[in-house]
């Protein structure tokens, strides 16, 4: 017999393996960090000897969600921009000004808390001061992808005229390279893997050709991607059309940067042809529906992306300007604005969504050998639903599966039970294991009461 | 002293009343069914006398959600049919063939409790047998403005063709206006008031000229308006050019229906001039943008319509085909996809997007002497959510406000804790008073169950 510490059983169990339908009456077996077995509650009681044995009867069991973009620390500002032009430059700048490491700590930490809760257990945290955050959140017993964003603009850019040159500042790059470097040397692998790293430049406009390309150099040494926003918005374009004469996927191709290496946030003003070519290159795509139809007003060109044959996965962004960090929100976006985009509702079926916050999510991050799908050998990383809710019932496999679509489409985050990364629970029947909820959210309020103390327009 | 039996108090007050920013530390006092106080608890404090007093620290209370548009029955098939052409004909109709009257009540049983967890408070349901479902559904304690979708189509209209004239059955026609009416002597105006009726024609292809100028008639008999689809698909201008070689909005014009008497559901294929005139013919406008952009890929033309004047409101629609029946999701779709036709950030602030939940919407249903913001006189029907949660927090109100913006684009519905209805509790912590939430799930389910044994493709 195989042995396990935890089985749940009596599931139905959404792998999201290529090709595989819903398990009815599934199981999904533990020990230690691992998957040891996936299937019918049947096979695996003849196959699997559990330490504990968990009856999961009406319930759903699947892969843990994927945040493939977010900026965590920003929640402590949630709510302060929308509904305007130069959202950056007016709505975030005068705000991030006065935002301290403790600021930033505090809405992280809340962040997390909101995205566990809707059943995110990866979260690619690409955000500033990321070894404070780490330090902070590593407890929280879920994965981070994380990034340290390194660009070259001065620590007060807040004031600048949106049509200049942003001022680029070499110290404070040089500052945040080895803020990058080091946090990879100090925290990748740390936490038995839980927590990986990668490099983060913050775009091709706010750093120089040089700190580039030496990020760039960092990331080969190290045998790791570049976590990248790429033709962000039209401040983008217009930073580098001034600068270097080039659109933004001109740039990065004749610099070298255009393959599977690079993890491309937005692509917003990204026209279908520099798109396709992008895909075409290896580069892989993070898509922020919420984000950007809320910031910008556009819906990415993902679709032309996928259609090229690249990989995407889908992400919540940052707080101020989204401003939900639930996967699931994220997810019904991608799905519905993309149909309208396209005039078409066949088009970013509800499989696929899915598939972009799980699977198609660990393929983009370079971290679908461990985790995104329930297989034996992967890392423990999946939530426990409850199908009995009123908006994921009626819960039917036959003659249509309508679980996919009313997780998709219906669900609002609050049907997940449980969270469990790495074999073990980060949440348990809805209240968070390793921290405390209303401590965290006292917390980021406290600090934003004091930042709008501060901030002036 | 002004006499009250509850008063709320130290809660951030969103009237949502015209111009009025939120009230910080405010307090609404209520007695029977009304509001009979709203301000600071400050003021309240020397002018109320309340039996009750409740602390709401911490907490917002705001007018509860009206849902515009719901057919709530057909959640018993929730799930069943997206991302496909001909939803209504390949999706919908080989399920509603065998939807028997017990089917329809589990699926409006459950609906409604899903809507009332995500804070709405008055549901303008449009459905089928509804004399059954108002018997069912009035002891939940929830406003219902009712209407039963009269039409002219046969009962086995399941197997048509999609390009093909509907048949349409006198008998049945007769029967399901006999059915309208009745439900107006007899429900419009019960409980309290809580229950209002009014005509529903469910669209101008699914009846004869005749059946429609009868129920024309019967609604100007009792001085009700009329609920019905109007351009809610191609299907509609096809059958419409098909008989009468008009479009919808011509048609009904011509018909002398084109009145502040009618509400119009989606107006989806209606073009920028059909709308604008229907808009400027009194017409009110109800917009679905999940279930429109799921079902057709398409954002109708809200936008136009309210440019020209029209008012509009906001409605989840039916289950199998949104899926969900949140309003909060329902708001932030309109929000978003909305910004994203438009190609601009700015437009349909989030303050637009919930005066379209509430005084909106109650003003495109002729309720809003009674409902729809938080008055002295009207009726006291209230939500009070939690912002000491991670989707809402921070809660700022200086030097912007972030209450709602989060309300529109961060809150799941996870967030409403209670659910006041004339003055009664509909849900506290998160229980509903009037209803087993559990039981209607399951019933729901078993319901869904036995209809996909029968139903064939």
């Amino acid at each position: 017999m195989l042995q396990a510490d935890r089985m749940w059983t009596g599931a139905h169990v959404l792998t999201m393996e290529p090709g595989e339908d819903i398990i009815k009456n599934g199981a999904v077996a533990v020990k230690d960090n691992r998957i040891v077995a996936v299937g019918t509650s049947t096979e695996l009681a003849k196959t699997v000897q559990a330490v504990e044995t968990i009856d999961a009867g009406g319930k759903l069991i699947m892969p843990g969600l994927i945040d493939a973009h977010i900026h965590s620390s920003y929640a402590v500002i949630r709510g302060v921009a929308q509904d305007m032009d130069h959202w950056m430059q007016k709505g975030i700048w005068p705000w991030m000004k006065y935002m301290s490491v403790e600021d930033r700590l505090a809405g992280s930490r809340m962040n997390l808390i909101e995205g566990i809760r809707a059943g995110t257990t990866t979260f690619a945290d690409y955000d500033r001061e990321m070894d404070s955050l780490l330090d902070q959140n590593a407890s929280l017993g879920v994965r981070i992808h994380a990034a340290e964003m390194i660009n070259e603009l001065p620590d007060d850019v807040g004031d600048l005229p949106v049509t200049e040159l942003y001022p680029l500042d070499r110290e404070a790059g040089e500052r945040r390279l080895k803020a990058g470097t080091d946090l990879y040397d100090k925290w990748h692998g740390a936490e038995n893997g839980r927590i990986t790293v990668l490099l983060g430049p913050q775009g091709p406009d706010m750093m120089s050709l040089d700190l580039l390309q030496r990020t760039k150099a960092e990331a080969e040494k190290r045998g790791v991607r570049m976590h990248m926003h790429v033709c962000q918005g039209d401040r983008e374009l217009y930073q580098l059309e001034k600068r270097y004469k080039k659109r933004s996927i001109a740039f990065l191709d004749e610099q070298g940067l255009l393959n599977e290496q690079l993890t491309a946030a937005h692509l917003t003003e990204a026209n279908d042809e520099e798109t396709a070519y992008a895909a075409s290159k290896g580069v892989n795509m993070i898509h922020c529906p919420g984000s950007i139809g809320i910031i910008d007003g556009i819906v990415p060109p993902v679709q032309a992306f996928l259609k090229a044959g690249g990989k995407a996965a889908i992400g919540t962004d940052q707080a101020p300007g989204n401003n939900s960090s639930n996967m699931f929100q994220e997810i019904k976006a991608a799905a519905v604005l993309n149909k309208v985009k396209a005039g078409d509702p066949k088009v970013f079926p509800a499989r696929q969504a899915l598939h972009m916050a799980t699977l198609g999510a660990a393929e983009v991050h370079g971290l679908d050998r461990e985790i995104g799908s329930l297989r034996t050998g992967k890392k423990a990383d999946f939530i426990v639903v409850n199908l009995a809710t009123p908006a994921l019932t009626p819960a039917l496999t036959n003659p249509v599966d309508t679980i996919t679509p009313n997780l998709v489409y219906a669900a609002s985050g609050e049907e997940v039970e449980d969270v469990i990364v790495d074999g073990r629970y980060v949440m348990r029947e809805r209240k968070l294991v390793h921290a405390d909820e209303a401590e965290a959210v006292n917390r980021a309020q406290q600090r934003a009461e004091r930042l709008a103390q501060k901030v002036t327009f």
